[in-house]
């Protein structure tokens, strides 16, 4: 059986994330709406890399269905303006976005300085405190190796392993944009944004960075900070390390 | 009497551009409200130094007013979000946006490539079609000095001069991304955007670089090409290079 990988982006901005919800505008029902459309009716389930939560967006996603490709342009004809195919591609039987992604990387945008900008709206977290950047970046390497994330994410989880291997973790600054960028095997709701939220208490002096690293060895939820918001959150990239793809 | 210059930058989707018109939601009319509503109702009539058309953003616009300034803070918390005040500062007595601006620089941004952008929508103009940068190269060349900009203006005009002094002009590329950087001591109406649609028909090999030069010694609005649409359109910075600013 035939199979297609598709790679978008969207402004999360105006979708209750990715996952198709009854009566909701998600990612996934937008563009499985669409791709029915191109396909006289047949409809189709994606499979995805990186579920993405309300007001998340994404650079570079990537979806999958066991069947033939549609075009890009006759796909980004009938989409909406803020989700845009980039790619509708044939890929070998069997490809599974979810299954055989082998890492996803994410980057947290944040405006520092006091005033905002009307282009960062919704764009990045506006951050008018003063940030410790090196606070940062012993929190930033701190992140790499294998951890035990279970402070991260919320209590209540479907999550059964709690352990991730972070392969990059760093914070870059230009001008008043500050990203912190995370690649993983993958990612446990919310995690990211939990961690940003923390090293943002790092940043402001308010937690010790050994704090933080104390935090990798599997605290309750409660020992770490608040979640940062979603609209600073980009899922930046896919990666496909195994055999399937390269 | 004191002065104000106020620094901001809007995203001129939902404007009908910067000068205040009845029933409509213009920049000026917006921060002007706000500006009333932090004086205690007292109105202040805004001097700009680049008058936008509707959809133009703005990265960088100057305005002023003839008397105290407000907080940079508690202006941005009765303003929408798709503008932005960066600055509200007192100058010096009789400072004027407009009279005493010697330069503006503008930069039109396409996303030259096939497939759209969820995040350049709005923000650049979308064009697919192939583009030869040498030829762009040359027609930026072409403009820097002083040219009768006759064929780049609507031929129903309040101007009354059309010469223009061009200080720089150039094409960057970075990914897909072309952006075209101008900055000479003051535009016409459409001037940039006519000055984009005739470029990309040279770019497309619809019209010589020779032909675009021979535009530039003032030609009827006929004989140019269209005005690019206004959402690629930025008003980058202002230059006060006179006595009164630097």
């Amino acid at each position: 059986m035939a199979a297609t990988r598709l790679t978008l982006d969207y402004d999360g901005t105006g979708f209750a994330g990715w996952a198709r919800q009854p009566g909701l505008r998600t990612v996934q029902g937008v563009v499985e709406d669409g791709l029915a459309r191109l396909r006289g009716g047949r409809p189709v389930d994606l499979t995805v890399a990186g579920r993405t939560d309300r007001g998340v967006h994404a650079w570079s996603q990537v979806a999958s269905y066991p069947d033939d490709p549609v075009t890009v342009d006759g796909l980004n004809a009938v989409l909406p303006h803020d989700v845009a195919i980039l790619a509708c591609e044939p890929v070998a039987d069997g490809f599974d976005a979810r299954r055989d992604a082998t890492s996803r990387t994410y980057c947290y945008r944040l405006l520092a300085r006091r005033v905002p900008s009307a282009f960062e709206h919704g764009r990045a977290l506006h951050w008018p405190r003063p940030v410790d950047l090196d606070a940062l970046h012993a929190c930033a390497a701190a992140l790499i190796g294998t951890h035990d994330f279970t402070a991260f994410t919320p209590t209540e989880t479907d999550h059964v392993r709690f352990e991730r291997d972070v392969l990059h973790a760093g914070w870059t600054r230009e001008g008043d944009v500050l990203e912190f960028w995370i690649q993983a095997d993958s990612f446990m709701r919310h995690m990211n944004r939990t961690l940003v939220g923390t090293m943002l208490e790092v940043a402001g002096g308010r937690r010790a960075p050994e704090d933080f690293r104390a935090l990798l060895e599997g605290r309750p939820r409660a020992a770490a900070g608040p979640t940062a918001p979603p609209h600073g959150l980009y899922l930046a990239a896919v990666g496909f390390g195994g055999a399937t793809e390269s």
